[in-house]
């Protein structure tokens, strides 16, 4: 049963015990997992009684800094003796009770700390969720970037934003290729997903051969030919490969996940049907491919495209310049021009699938995009699905266009959308491929992370070999067992604007308050030395009530407070701080009594 | 096609053209539907060229004030002559977007301009989007309320809450009753839904028969063995229906929503599967047949069962009062003595299968129960899936649940669920039995109204025969033609604590301003004839920065203040408002260019 993984118990190492010089016996003996439950024993015996060796095992420490119990902000880190490697550096977008919060990225604590061991940082692909953080990160510790093409190529465009571009060290690399830093050696590995270029990472260590996935799918059939390097897989499965960390995201689906090419095919059909209208595909601005298909099905029908929304304007000027994208001479058209062609030559390929406000599909749904405005002409293709959270804000987007008239194609309708992600039988397949040792499930919720810790032991991994990891978790790793030591600092740090990290719980909370309920200022000017009232008390009030309609409640607050700042003077109480939380506490009564609401109440009196 | 049914041009009716009393052939004439799509011409000749009749057709109008292209607060306005109706007084929950905001009822504007014509209002059953908007209502206009005993019981509770129980004029009927109010003949018809004693309304008018159908399934194996009343509706079919209102919740789904029995069935099997550990069953409080049946399915295995969540314990005390549950004596045991059981001996039922926050299920996950901590020990069966919005909640909840070692049953992972409304065969089911001439389908967003639309074409009902309505529009009905007449004033209005209407759109603004950035005060006292600085500026901040990271922006903005200031009494300005607004616009300025970020910016300057 999965669910025991979790019993692995956490021991409190000594910190100068480092990975891979531990001494004689200690590791092994202090890191043994310890089984809390009895059914467990036969099978674990097998790992916790095996003799101690001679000479000490080395260890690898993996330590997760983002990414697992959430979907977003992947970061792994690697250490092994005096040397450390990253993998990706993503952001999550944030939820909806963080109020104001643009992004959430990882803590970089504890990268911080160990500046001088870390080596550089591998990026598995271009997806924001793997690099969406790393311009934060080189603003702190500017150390050497390892991707493909297309991957830095998609960083350049971010470093760039953030002005750091010029410092950054990036280093493009391909499939095949094998990066030495310090005690590792990291191999990259070609893998499928949606989005071009994306890689696995074989990471050679003195301990033993980890490999980490990344997103990835086995996509026997995709759009630029190139099949995920399943042979390389089965070659390190071969020679062993002591731990896998694999993408936890459609373990709970069932079967594959169907090729990016089955897409081609119905936008093809779909294209037929929609014949006489205007085509507007929605998509995520990073999956090229499918923006290829949909140009060459355009081509196959004589169609020129227009693009509409910034980052799909981006990735396909970055994509095309370095060679991902094969756009004909002249099906391109600019979108301000699109009003000189009849609709059923036009393909309009926009952003907005998720249906987020302000972008290009939610501007046309709601007639405040400049150069598109939906009708009974149109014929719109959603190209996605909802990721969790966003079902509402899609189904608004998709209610407003039917409205105006437009054929809508959307949630399960057509096949219009694969996912990029491994289901269950290419999980198991990885797996027996790569014939791990230890198991580590990545990217993914609870349930994403637990459904697959299943699917590991249904191929007979050990239930004690398979860790249900959390972001702060480190396990260190020798041929022989897996431990689960000390945490490491890992958390979510919020940018809002240009702070990173200045807005925290406390003013999460204030924001909350206000959000609910709004606020109350009670103003008043006393003379110090008698105490008397030389103005107000006023009330200005902001997101609380109509005020307007509400005259008789703020005249209520203003006697309130003209009472407390009497008996104040009359009981001889000078000190401001107790004027002011008994004007506060008074007035929150008030109006909790009056309203059932509790806005924020801020009394600015001032003494001269 | 359905999206045609869209282009019934409205007509701008003269307003003292009541209906039922429009002057010979001015009706007909004017409120023809207009046909924008020629491929429509040969169909609708038929309806629109009849020849004009010599007397005036008797008109009913429908007037739309709540439960279009949204989900909840249905309400339905109709008219005859001087006589008016309502059927169902529901609420709707806040968007995510209206901040603060408790529950959205209907605007009763129109309700009260009539509030000499209308005779009753009728609750077809129990569900908050079909009551709950009645308190409200009735403190504003006292109208007599008809609904069955069970529904009636569920109005008691909230009217009693309200403190207006007193004065409610409350009339239990029964399905097959007739109740008759000034020109309408209303029947009660029995049918299936997920809360017992649901009714559609058989509207007698003098124009034809309307029926209504409520939220309903076609359950041939409910759990009070009391099946739809099809053959009633099949009798009203053949005398002649002339309009049909139908549930369009599932519109989209095809075949048949299964029997509430099937959920039973799966209880059975899962309680069996849990043996040995504690049983918590998550559901929603008002379907009564499903805690009859865990109730039921506990008995049987010699589980005790123990209620938790607040609107649990009503609806069961309630509903067993009145005979809608039947508690075995001595099961029921309290929440507070649950620690007393063995786990295998005990079955919780709870609320928060949506994941609402202070529910108890997300109270028992989150370690904020009182009496309940979820561990290795317990089996957790969530009896729902998520409303759509819920989808993360729910999955929050799940995963916090499965952290703490429980074994959790949730989304489709077994048969624990089934809908409380029509899939497309029922609704199939039901046109071929009322045999309607109009067809409205209502209660659904857009794409759920579209479906059902093309659903009743599909049942060859003539497309200028459908009409896809939209809360504020009215339609006139003769036994000839549907007409769209003037709007009549509807939309949301927002119960935030006691206050009806007061927190407005301006209110929002505020607080969704303030909840994204939060704000700054800038306080300062200046003598008014010297225009001297005698105390400030001040900053204070809510909801932006953390102040004590932030001390160099906050005295750079105390300059600002103070520069504009000096400003201003050097040029001599001594209009408050302007010295406030440019104290704003500076300050704004100011922090925006530092933070990207818009706090609210309330200069607070007292002159003395």
């Amino acid at each position: 049963m999965a669910k025991q993984t979790n019993e692995v118990k956490q021991k409190n190492t000594n910190a100068k015990n480092k990975p891979g010089k531990s001494k004689k016996g200690v590791l092994n003996k202090k890191q043994t997992h310890k089984k809390s439950n009895t059914n467990q024993q036969t099978k674990s015996k097998k790992v916790t009684k095996e003799k101690t060796p001679k000479a000490p095992d080395v260890a690898v420490r993996i330590a997760f800094l983002g990414g697992l119990n959430e979907v977003g902000k992947n970061m792994t880190l690697y250490e092994c003796g005096e040397d450390m490697i990253l993998v990706d550096c993503g952001l999550a977008f944030p939820e909806p009770d963080m109020l104001g919060v643009d992004i959430v990225i990882p803590d970089f604590t504890y990268v911080e700390q160990n500046v001088n061991k870390i080596k550089g940082i591998f990026i598995t692909h271009g997806h924001e969720d793997h690099i969406g953080g790393l311009a934060y990160l080189l603003q702190r510790v500017n150390i050497p970037v390892y991707g493909t093409k297309l991957t830095i190529g998609l960083i350049e465009n971010k470093l760039s934003e953030h002005k750091i571009l010029d410092i950054a060290k990036l280093n493009v690399i391909k499939p095949k290729d094998r990066i030495k830093l310090g005690s590792f050696e990291v191999e990259a590995i070609h893998v499928n997903h949606s989005i071009p270029d994306a890689l696995a990472l074989a990471i050679s260590t003195p301990a033993g051969l980890i490999l980490q996935t990344g997103d990835f799918k086995i996509d026997t059939t995709p759009i630029d030919g190139d099949v995920i390097d399943l042979a390389r897989i089965a070659k390190l499965g071969e020679k062993g490969v002591l731990c896998l960390l694999a993408d936890s995201t459609n373990a709970q689906r069932p079967g594959y996940t169907a090729s990016e090419r089955t897409v081609g095919e119905s936008f093809a059909r779909l294209f037929q049907k929609a014949d006489g209208k205007r085509l507007i595909v929605a998509t995520f601005a990073s999956n090229i491919h499918r923006v290829q298909q949909i140009i060459d099905v355009a081509k196959s029908v004589g169609r020129k495209v227009a693009l509409s929304g910034r980052s799909l304007e981006n990735v396909v000027e970055t994509a095309s310049k370095l060679g991902y994208l094969n756009v004909p001479e002249g099906i391109l058209v600019s979108i301000d021009s699109v009003s000189r062609y009849p609709h059923d030559k036009l393909v309009i390929i926009t952003t907005g699938s998720q249906g987020e406000p302000m972008s290009a599909l939610y501007r046309m749904a709601f007639s405040e995009h400049r150069r598109v405005e939906i009708g009974t002409g149109d014929y719109v293709i959603i190209s996605a699905t909802p990721i969790p959270g966003n079902e509402k804000t899609v189904g608004k987007v998709v209610d407003e266009l039917l409205k105006r008239g437009a054929e809508v194609v959307y949630e399960k309708m057509y096949d219009v959308h694969v996912s990029g992600h491994a289901c269950q039988e290419e999980l198991r397949l990885i797996m027996s491929l790569a014939k791990p040792k230890f198991v580590i499930p990545v990217h993914g919720e609870q349930k994403h992370l637990r459904s697959h810790a299943q699917l590991a032991e249904s191929m007979g991994i050990a239930p004690g070999n398979i860790y249900i990891a959390d972001n702060g978790k480190q396990v260190e790793i020798t041929k022989r067992k897996m431990s689960v030591v000390e945490d490491v600092p890992a958390g979510k740090v919020f940018v809002d604007g240009y702070g990173v990290g200045d807005v925290g719980s406390a003013v999460i909370r204030e924001r909350k308050r206000l959000a609910e309920d709004g606020l109350i200022i009670i103003n008043a000017v006393i003379e110090r030395d008698t105490g008397m009232l030389v103005s107000g008390p006023d009330i200005v009030s902001r997101g609380f009530v109509y005020v307007r309609d509400s005259e008789q409640l703020i005249a209520e607050a203003k006697l309130v407070a003209q009472i407390v700042i009497d008996e104040c003077i009359h009981e001889g109480i000078i000190e401001w701080g107790t004027i002011r939380n008994r004007i506060r506490d008074d007035i929150s009564r008030l109006l909790y009594d009056r309203t059932k609401r509790n806005p924020m109440v801020i009394p600015i009196i001032n003494s001269i």
